[in-house]
């Protein structure tokens, strides 16, 4: 299957392109690694959820909002790669931010919405190593941020 | 000296392979470039310790963290390398994480564990490029979690 | 324009290169990918400021620690290449920390006093992707903290 075919059995779309909020590239490429800008939870630029983990958002929420930040960085890989997300060979690493207020330390749980999801979509080649922590705050109060470094042909 | 003739002068063993406690690897390899998951002071998959800096951890004890979390990176890339260190030929990157309650600012100390240990195994190939960041809060409460890039033969 | 002339023009210069405050180098290099450890605002190896975003530091201080902060990674990437940074071919990473109080989720306006000064000293090869983060604490007390991954010829 393509992954323009899996996105389909899953029912998913990529979103449009996220505008950087500063100056800097949404996904930027040597050789064959790219690295992907750090996502949130935006639907046309705009938070779906705020707030943090272990207060306004659950761990359901969190997760939800995890799938959303890797799906806007997938997004942001596939117009870097002409649309064309057969292209990744492999996702290398995924850095998952939770927003966390004091006590909250499941933080694997709820970034585990962006590693199923990789799979999902890529298959064998969305398998990767992970680091998961725990942020005092991100950006416009998202309760979750995601970014990528990846393998491409 | 070999880097197993290195581990045993330091009176030290490669822990197991810590199970990743969700769905992604502990270690991915392209080219030459291998990412090692974030690793926390875990023996047999629990921690050995919880809390963070400037309260429940002196930097002592923060220091044993950083020495446990890194030793798990180094036990999960040589089970990626069929158990042969000696084909990493350089660290790149070493992000270290400190739990940190308000005020602690010492990051750096606590990371050193880590640092001073992966030079002590590794030698010249040991010596990376790191950054030490505060957390508000690290997976199942951890103190410290550590991740690398690497260079692989 | 050479970085050196661009350097002038903007009435910059390099600082000298940070010692590190622990067992690890300011960058390190392997093939065409270097990677440039974390900097903060230190003149001479001391902080320029002190405390956090939405509490004693404001916006345009943090945007000025932001710019210090990438021009002493700049500094060390210039020792690294032998004080040629025109033999820099890509910024593909920056990763901006900054110490955020309860509340404060404006880490993309700090972080842009890095990301714009890269582009003007680097010109179209200091286009990056990026992360910003909200922190907890920083060493020494930094506000801004920032690393990079960059290409090199």
């Amino acid at each position: 299957m393509s992954v323009a075919e899996r996105l389909t059995a899953l029912g998913l779309t990529l979103p449009a392109v996220p505008t950087p909020v500063a100056n800097y590239v949404p996904a930027r490429q040597y050789g064959n690694m790219l690295f992907a800008s750090g996502q949130t939870p935006t639907v046309d630029g705009v938070l779906t959820m705020r707030g943090k983990l272990g207060a306004e958002i659950s761990v359901e929420q969190g997760q939800e909002g995890a799938r959303l930040s890797v799906l806007n960085c997938l997004a942001a890989v596939a117009a870097h790669l002409d649309g064309d997300l057969d292209r990744v060979e492999a996702v290398l690493k995924l850095t998952g931010y939770v927003a966390s207020a004091p006590g909250f330390v499941d933080q694997p749980a709820v970034i585990n919405g962006a590693s199923v999801l990789l799979e999902d979509v890529l298959g064998e080649a969305g398998r990767h190593a992970r680091a998961a922590i725990g942020l005092a705050e991100l950006p416009g109060g998202a309760p979750v941020e995601v970014d990528l470094v990846l393998a491409v042909r």
